[in-house]
């Protein structure tokens, strides 16, 4: 059977729920998620979601989802395993990032599953991901509605699962693989060491620190870095931290250099 | 805009519920119908459903669809002004009938909404459309899931909105209309002149009267008849049952034919 081909790549995508109001609606989200094949749900909230109004959503039959699900207070740390992190978001008029529909996120995303761990992202039901989530993000995926209105939480999901069922399992189609990419945890480091080496020759300034760090960010991601490639960076900004620090300087004249 | 060149061809589409046992599911159907621009919702009850449980999952915005909500005690009464009418279930190994991915039953639907009325039929949450249920509908669409589990009527709802938004506006492209065709109350009416002319000539007997008359519904509902060709049968049916009933036989041996 070619439905069956694809089947375990499934295994490499997750839902993430960041700070869901309502247990009911990661309840929902599962089972739209346990329907369509997909096992991985991480919740990012302050405190444990209360189980019983989950599992009333869930049903008997997504109940393991609930049991195994990953829960995380920061998104950073939740995201850590991820290559590509998809945020989902309502549909505007203008956006400073492209959109894509679920259905084109999937045809991006599809070659990479074999060898990288993908995310797909949702925010609070009532106020979405703000921008300091979508830092983390490479994609953005809008569901088409008419007039810009925006589903709930779990028509989102179910939508977004759907569509990654349709792509992954159902089309049958043989996936070409892409190579793996830099994980968000490797990127979030170098993103870390870039922010201090441009800190460092006055090149981020207050008022326009976040400004380009978010340019430089979108930038970055469109290149796909490798684990090497990410790597190389952080060699370049710890030579330039080296070369411009007080400290840096002063070993210049006798110390040793830093390893790249 | 191309979007909005098909925009009006969702008012030809109604979305029809039989007999839901929650009323939240009415609405959070309707939110997800008013999500993708569809304003026609159906229920078929025996009574009508709790206002207050209803428009707490609708929110306020698709509050509209449900003070415009048309409410029937009988299925057949509430499809009569359908030419097309797509039963959705849930997928299954095996099926008596053809079962169609929701995006192959758009492709199929699309030519045909500029001239005719299409309905969306979706079944009790537990159990499902029965096949008394089935004989009003010409296609039988399936949301793929992994082994075959079943979507909750909701989300049901919500990826077939979101499909049928996909295909009529936002693809954005030029419908190639199709020809009007028989309605529900015209294909009613056909089907139990037949029903009479065959039952009088001994073709259906109790035994095999609704296997026979099952067969006979999918074959001709293959055919796509139009107005006039359906009042063609009936025409036919009626000279048969004149010819072959006791008072026919006397008449024909003096008195007058039936008109054609």
């Amino acid at each position: 059977m070619t439905r069956s081909l694809n089947r375990h790549l499934l295994d490499n995508i997750a839902i993430v729920l960041m700070h869901p109001k309502y247990p009911e609606n990661i309840g929902a989200a599962a089972r739209a998620a346990w329907n369509m094949g997909l096992t991985r749900i991480i919740i990012v909230a302050d405190e444990y979601p209360n189980h019983e109004r989950m599992a009333k959503m869930a049903t008997h039959k997504a109940a393991p989802l609930l049991d195994s699900m990953e829960f995380h207070q920061d998104l950073g740390e939740a995201l850590k395993p991820f290559s590509q992190i998809v945020a989902t978001t309502a549909r505007k008029g203008r956006q400073r990032i492209l959109q894509h529909t679920p259905r084109d996120v999937m045809e991006t995303i599809l070659p990479l599953l074999p060898e990288n761990q993908v995310a797909f992202l949702f925010g609070p039901e009532d106020s979405g991901l703000t921008n300091d989530d979508l830092k983390y993000c490479q994609l953005i995926s809008a569901v088409p509605t008419a007039d810009f209105s925006s589903l709930n939480l779990a028509q989102a999901v179910g939508i977004h699962c759907y569509e990654i069922y349709q792509a992954v399992v159902y089309s049958g189609k043989k996936v070409r693989s892409a190579p793996a990419i830099a994980s968000s945890f490797e990127l979030e480091g170098m993103y870390e060491h870039l922010e201090n080496a441009l800190l460092q020759v006055d090149f981020l300034q207050e008022k326009s620190h976040s400004y380009y760090m978010r340019n430089i960010r979108q930038l970055l991601s469109r290149i796909r870095l490798n684990s090497k490639e990410a790597n190389i960076i952080r060699g370049i900004c710890r030579q330039f931290l080296w070369h411009t620090s007080p400290s840096g300087n002063s070993s210049k004249r006798g110390g040793k250099k830093p390893q790249q």
